[in-house]
């Protein structure tokens, strides 16, 4: 993690400008490599630098899902009717407090020729849906659920339809290189065609500023330092800041502890931070992604309860939804409680199989290894069942499908001390064209942003691909601005 | 609420300097006055702005607690003991996650020597403890708990001590001047005594630099601009940003809706902004004190319910912390449970006397008005009357005191509508001096802040006193700091 200086290098001290461009792009994840190519679609000389040795960014470790919906030609292959209303009015809901407003509406009105666009560049999708709950579908399966559309709330307030859509590898294996790195593969080599120049190992530090525009930066590779003219303007696309601690307990403390970066180590926030030395302004930097450390296969049949033994959310919402209501609200405090067919059921299923940290045929036996108070666990357990024999869940209103009463002896998984994967959603505050904006919210000239160094769809709230999706959609507008800025 | 620019105006564009001073303070609430109070006493001359008709700031509408230990003659004299490890050690717990562990060491060290500052500047306390569960004392009343240090969990990790010392004030009557306004009557007077010239109704709106350094501001007043040189710099002591809607909404969205400002018109994050226009970092912007909006008395005697019957925190400890509970965890969603001799209690203690929503013998009659599942309430007021039966509370470990079974007819009030009163506590990122750090936490040569501008003791937890204490301690420290740049 570079510690460097991030203030911003007055042009009166650049005496020689090593390289130059139209537009030059700070990071080679998904958001950067979607603005340059655009970029040069409008007629701009593009450069690109990354910090790490190749392509990539978090985008080749992520999942690959890209949420895409109004009415894909994956989703009506899939049986799905969609449109641009119900996609509005579910992300506006599952994406606050503050919601985008602004960008969602651009977003789900362009989601359709995005989709084309991406599969341009060469990206394609399986018309086929995977419904068993999990954080990533198998090979051959290009469609799923990824916010809880399906799941109460959400189910009840607005038509749902999945929207993960999958990008296809094949022969994905666990633990190997995901479907996030067949989007980059495909986006890295549109951009190789559109005759991009992009230098790794090559860091942007500092931006350089003539009054109040941003005319260039400063970038290093192996220790060497050089200034980079950027005739029209510099799109600032180098991740989030969970790789940052100092950051993280600034803006994120609850994302500080308990937890594992999903990301790699140049999430630093140097890209938010370069744009704060020149006035940028930030939004919901406290916000972020907490995957739930529990196989969705057993979540979604078990209870999950917290520190008191209480129920908090329904278990068959977005597992990211449960995670970030398990870390923001509850201390990070979880339990699993379940039966032996649920056990049964999810050893089946889930990828990782776990055994429970305690039996026993004895609510009260299995209440005080929790440290939890006489009689709770009892109380939740007949509030449950009683619902369930009536096939619902008064409390939660989880779906019938994962109803069922739950008969002794009982499992409890104590989650307590599981980490957490994390990435940051919070940035800079930009505009639907990836201008950076201060804290008037008037643009910065000749400053842009995309990706996770801004604050984007994912407002606060998150589902699976919004990441992805709001990265390469913005990226593009960004590229497109910058070129004709 | 100004929206005018705060991009900062380069030295080169201001051809007259209508004022100078060596140090200039954009406020004069405690903070803003605190500083300039030292800044005179160490040499320099000092000129203050407020964008108000007059003193006083968000200061003249608190409750006059200043958060003070370590063994002050007030808390001697009320017969407690305390120290400087318990309340560093106290705060740290209160006032995390992220506690601000540098300038809560020097605060705490300088506790006692603060107070008898804040005495010579003709601040008086009653050396009198207030025991009576309430946001503020009466008359005569000194001092009082204002972090739950006496309650679950703070009293088993740290031997608690009251150290809300509150300003003495004759004649004080429920919504008229409070002794927040006592104290900055006193500050100010000291200031005056001081000499340091205080222009009202003057508003500093941005930053004037040469190159890296701030050496003055633009200031407005009716209408007129005109530029201020600050031969040393410049301190923003402009308060917090709970009035500006837009602010808010990008920092702290749950802060946003349900809730009334408690502060002024001219709480609108202008100083916060016009720092981060010269690339000042900022901290927990998302945090904020949220006052529940029961009355203390009743809360104590009550059990305080989520949206689904369940408790959440201890009712006795500090209200403000149940508020940040109840708005940052539970989406507002509050009822309180009690029977009637709680209801005649309370009547008696509480200053406004509330009715409950429903009243009823049939729990299971309550919880069809509040919309809970079948069930869960008789489960939660069993468990409750259980413990109470024997003197404890197993769940949440209400004190004993607070602790008897409740007996129907009960009654419960709705306070899911019900305002929080609000205001921020996260903003720019600053030194144990004051000083304005950037991004990478080095300070702004010629910038200071202190107050609410600022992200101080109160880091995201709260205590009543941490703010007036922080703003009035930090501001002497930025005022001696800036006094010498």
């Amino acid at each position: 993690m570079s510690t460097a200086s991030t203030a911003p290098v007055p042009v009166s001290r650049v005496h020689h400008w090593a390289a130059e461009a139209d537009v030059l792009v700070a990071g080679n994840g998904c958001a950067g490599a979607s603005a340059s190519i655009e970029a040069v679609a409008a007629g701009a000389e593009v450069l690109v630098v990354d910090a790490a040795g190749g392509w990539g960014g978090a985008t080749a470790m992520s999942g690959g899902e890209i949420y895409l919906g109004g009415g894909t030609s994956v989703q009506k292959a899939c049986g799905f009717e969609d449109s641009v209303d119900a996609m509005y009015a579910f992300l506006k809901l599952a994406t606050g407090p503050d919601p985008a407003e602004d960008k969602l509406a651009v977003y789900c009105e362009g989601s359709l020729e995005h989709f084309d666009w991406l599969v341009r560049c060469g990206v394609t999708f399986v018309p086929k849906l995977w419904t068993e709950p999990s954080w990533e579908a198998p090979t051959g399966y290009g469609l799923m659920y990824t916010g809880g559309e399906n799941a109460y709330p959400f189910a009840g307030l607005v038509p749902p339809a999945p929207r993960g859509h999958i990008v296809h590898m094949e022969d994905k294996l666990p633990g190997e290189r995901s479907a996030g790195w067949m989007l980059i593969k495909n986006l890295t080599a549109t951009q190789e065609r559109a005759g991009v120049e992009v230098r790794y190992n090559t860091r942007a530090e500092r931006l350089v500023v003539d009054g109040e525009r941003v005319v260039g930066a400063e970038v290093v590779t192996f220790g060497e330092r050089y200034f980079v003219r950027a005739r029209r303007g510099v799109v600032l696309a180098a991740g989030g800041f969970a790789a940052n601690p100092a950051m993280l307990s600034q803006h994120a403390p609850r994302l500080a502890t308990g937890t594992f970066l999903v990301g790699t180590d140049n999430d630093d926030g140097r890209g938010i931070r370069m744009g704060q030395a020149v006035g940028a302004a930030v939004r919901h930097m406290d916000a972020g992604l907490a995957a739930f450390p529990a196989d969705p296969a057993l979540l979604y049949r078990s209870l999950l309860l917290n520190g008191r033994g209480h129920r908090f959310i329904n278990e068959d919402t977005y597992p990211g939804r449960v995670g970030q209501a398990t870390v923001f609200q509850q201390d990070r405090k979880a339990f699993l409680l379940y039966d032996e067919t649920t056990n049964e059921e999810a050893a089946r299923l889930a990828e990782h199989v776990v055994q429970p940290t305690w039996v026993s045929d004895d609510l009260g036996e299995l209440e005080k290894e929790m440290g939890i108070a006489p009689g709770v666990l009892a109380g939740t357990v007949a509030v449950y069942n009683a619902g369930a024999e009536r096939g619902e869940d008064p409390e939660w209103h989880k779906a019938a499908q994962w109803l069922r009463p739950l008969e002794p002896p009982y499992g409890v998984l104590d989650l307590r001390e599981a980490p957490y994967g994390v990435f940051t959603i919070g940035g800079l505050h930009t505009s639907t064209r990836g201008e950076v904006l201060n804290a008037e919210g008037d643009p910065i000239p000749g400053l842009f942003a995309a990706g996770r160094t801004t604050s984007g769809i994912p407002s606060w709230g998150y589902c699976s691909g919004t990441s992805l999706g709001d990265s390469t959609f913005f990226g593009r507008r960004a590229g497109r601005a910058v070129a004709t800025a």
